[in-house]
């Protein structure tokens, strides 16, 4: 397909990777982006929100080229659990997860042409009772600090206390990579 | 923890790299097997008869190592579909799979100390509907004759077409690897 130049406005090294085994070329540009947002949002707007402000930082510069921002967050009894302040808060999020079901809710903007093009995926992580000892090795060796909820499903927490996912595994990565190729598609 | 000795006795780059993935020190041995069954298994219980036919292979040779084998089926409308026989034969099979659920099966035996300790895990896939020219390029490029069901969920086939999973994914690219620590666990 032919697409428009890509940019990737993420500097997760999971992103790029899955862009990668798209096939699909790309180059990575950052930019500085206030991920705060307004009280009152449902976590999937919050997470579209984010995206798109990540995407509107792009606004002026941007000609012919296509810009995907992405948003990762945790949800656990409606709640967001956002990145780790801490390693001590990182295993008291992972405690938190231990036997239970949360959900990974990943929102992309495509943002090409003055369009932004806003979509979200949500998939359901179930871990299964972690033993404290399990969290720490965790924690101590792998310093999810850089993680929403703590952990990467990809990791050795994800591979020996993820018991089953239901949706898109890469959406728990950080990108729904069947819906952003179908978007992308648009753009050929 | 203290594990004994392990063995892989699996050709799969997908195995070998899960593994790597859980923190285990292993080597590999490769045996033939004759992988044929009898008639009248069940899905799982051929995925059983295998990993069991794989592991009985070692019995002689073994002290105190443990052997871990695999079997990955992959069941579509409750029949087997096994490994493409040709790249006209993979174009067929996800032909078959494309816009369907169909269930993977991954059986292991662990052997240890002359016992077998046999398991599996199934989880369900979901292509969207795929185009012709899509499952042209994949096979064309990335040959997957050597894989049941004709795709790796890792490559571009599944960033790009599968819309879901419900279940373990790291059963589906090859072992179940949740399952597999725990089990391992009870040698330590």
């Amino acid at each position: 397909m032919q697409l428009p130049p890509i940019i990737l406005a993420s500097k997760s090294p999971r992103r790029q990777e899955l862009l990668r085994l798209m096939n699909i070329d790309f180059r990575v540009v950052l930019k500085d982006v206030d991920e705060s947002f307004p009280d009152g949002l449902s976590p999937e707007e919050v997470a579209l929100y984010i995206a798109e402000k990540k995407a509107q930082a792009f606004d002026e510069s941007i000609t012919d080229e296509a810009v995907i921002t992405a948003d990762t967050i945790v949800v656990l009894d409606d709640q967001i659990i956002g990145k780790p302040e801490s390693q001590q808060h990182a295993i008291e999020m992972l405690q938190q997860l231990s036997g239970r079901k949360h959900q990974v809710i990943t929102a992309v903007c495509i943002f090409h042409k003055h369009k932004w093009n806003k979509f979200f995926d949500v998939s359901e992580v179930l871990f299964r009772p972690l033993k404290d000892k399990e969290i720490k090795f965790y924690v101590e060796k792998y310093n999810p600090l850089d993680k929403a909820g703590s952990y990467g499903i990809q990791e050795w927490i994800g591979l020996i206390g993820i018991v089953r996912i239901d949706g898109s595994y890469t959406n728990v990565v950080g990108l729904p990579t069947e819906k952003v190729y179908q978007e992308l598609l648009k753009l050929a």
